[in-house]
């Protein structure tokens, strides 16, 4: 079905074959799930012809996860690396015109490639997001397998919840979370927790130390996880102990953003319409400059997907996206709020993925 | 000092400024740690003036924390994406000739730059590992991080192994493991922990399941961890009660084979002739077709790092490259056992960074 999709893409740009590089459009194709450890340690390439066997080319490492996984596709292994082996493999198809993902090769990388390739009369053709365009919208069943993520991600929240007491430092908590989450049968975390006490929630990417949490502080934790493949995203903000009330005020203005920012979310909307509208009532509430991000993005295999709910993205929703909503307000010195939810776009409106209300409506 | 260093290479190569895009090329030059989740999402640049200030540009996601540790950068951050910052600034250098990282750059992003900067009457250069060529010889403060790292990593292991007993699944003991290097201190693990019992060890790069330890079984593990960014990686096959013969005499061939690596290992010898040193070893006692990969890597920022140890590397050791020497035997069907130690080159010979013996001489 994908595969079929996905050489009709091809047929329409006349190319007789397209590698895929990228790791969750391997995977998204081809059902074998093997990482990179980076980009410049490759687990393998699809090799997609436009009729015919489609092949994995991958190294001896990965050959028996690569014959149990990737049904339909011939396995073939390198010993000297890709390109001999490419080559080899496009002259015998008498392949003349190979895409690749130029967002996801090395640009030292391509141009070995096309030098070596066009010696041999084939013309390598950067494309972009071909495989990702596919991945856009999400299928009612891959719905279903973000919703189990969600709902995995949120288990693992309120089983480490009661042990977020004062004392804890932010590495002990975001242990306790990445543990839990393996414990319940993730496949791994899909980020780096993120937990953050007090101050150090204004960075919203903060990475947890060793400060221990005193009582009434403001805890901020970001966290997901991948579950057959599938990601989640969730941020919750909340405090230990009894609430200040500027806090509450706070995160009553982000609840009010999220809130804002779910109910303008519909098939056709653009993206920076669901900005705006959450980024009117935190500017409304005077904390304009504290809201640097964007709204949101999309969840797939990967956490971070297209869309981008940015507040110059004139990219409209579109049925079947699944997407985070997570405004925020970070100011240094104080600490950070954010607030985070996953949903489904649907035609008619939006699906919320998440259950858990912890401090939403505080 | 890495910074005066660095502005030899560039000066060397009539450069007016570089770009560094890999992540742990920036943290060695400017001692900013953030990392990327993936190649597509940057959290920084470098730009390296031949003279003057140098710059992180990034956005303000990671301000505060560039601000905390690139002591002498000054931090620039970018809204709308980091070419159009990248090209004012440059232009207020007067720079012309700009060399970036092509082997750590999308060739989409690449040609994007160079479009728009040629634009502008600058010329950007692809080169390729100009920074990793200052951090192939380690320092002896660097050798001492990496000390730190393989000890810290020898104790998970301890830790760890009373609790590998019959019952327990692969992914519990990878669980144990990594949480165990959080708990004594360690940054993260360096690369997906590999526990294999039994005929899933057969695959060198295994993802733990849920197949459960019987007495007698095989296990194998390869973990490392980060500790202040430096990474250490160590494999031992072991066995969970009485072992076989046939284990015993396949893990003593696969030690002497470790052995003879180690004992080839000095300042001046060939890559490939410490590979095949340990590699005739195992050819010799009829294992040769299931060794399939290189004897060993180098390890520094990155747990995968040049000089590769092939057969066909014919690059020379050097005094102070950390390495690791991790011979092998994969037989499918039956299993696999590995045994990886780093160590340390020096001019007379090597220095063992390990101390852990677990069954090496069994």
């Amino acid at each position: 079905m994908r595969l079929e999709g996905f050489r009709r893409l091809l047929r329409r740009r006349k190319l007789d074959a397209f590698l895929v590089t990228h790791p969750e459009n391997r995977r998204y194709l081809s059902s074998y799930s093997a990482a990179d450890h980076g980009i410049q340690e490759s687990s393998g390439v699809l090799l997609i012809p436009l009729k015919g066997e489609p092949l994995l080319l991958t190294d001896s490492r990965f050959e028996l996860q690569a014959k149990e996984e990737a049904s339909g596709y011939r396995v073939e292994l390198y010993a000297r690396g890709l390109l001999p082996l490419l080559e080899k493999i496009l002259q015998g198809m008498g392949a003349k015109k190979i895409g690749f993902e130029s967002h996801y090769t090395l640009h030292s990388t391509a141009n070995r490639m096309v030098e070596k390739l066009s010696v041999a009369g084939m013309e390598l053709l950067p494309l972009h997001g071909l495989v990702e365009k596919m991945r856009l919208i999400k299928t009612e069943f891959e719905i279903e397998a973000h919703r189990a993520s969600v709902l995995l991600n949120e288990k693992v929240f309120q089983r480490v919840l009661p042990r977020i007491v004062p004392g804890v430092t932010e590495v002990e908590v975001s242990l306790m979370i990445e543990s839990t989450m393996r414990e319940l049968g993730a496949d791994k975390p899909c980020f780096e927790t993120i937990v953050a006490f007090g101050v150090n929630g204004a960075k919203p990417h903060a990475v947890p130390g060793m400060e221990s949490l005193a009582e009434g502080d403001v805890v901020l934790v970001d966290m997901g996880l991948a579950l057959n493949g599938y990601c989640s995203d969730m941020s919750r903000t909340f405090v230990s102990g009894k609430a200040e009330e500027l806090f509450l005020k706070r995160l009553r203005v982000v609840r009010k953003a999220q809130l804002a920012g779910q109910e303008a979310v519909c098939a056709g909307a653009l993206c920076c319409d669901v900005d705006k509208a959450a980024r009117k009532v935190i500017e409304e509430a005077g904390y304009g400059d504290y809201f640097a991000h964007a709204l949101g993005h999309g969840v797939g295999l990967n956490v971070h997907e297209d869309p981008r709910l940015g507040s110059r993205s004139r990219k409209k929703l579109r049925s079947g996206m699944v997407i985070t909503v997570e405004p925020g307000i970070y100011i240094p010195g104080w600490g950070g709020i954010r607030l985070e939810n996953m949903l489904v776009v649907r035609d008619d409106g939006f699906e919320l993925l998440n259950e858990d209300t912890t401090w939403l409506d505080a």
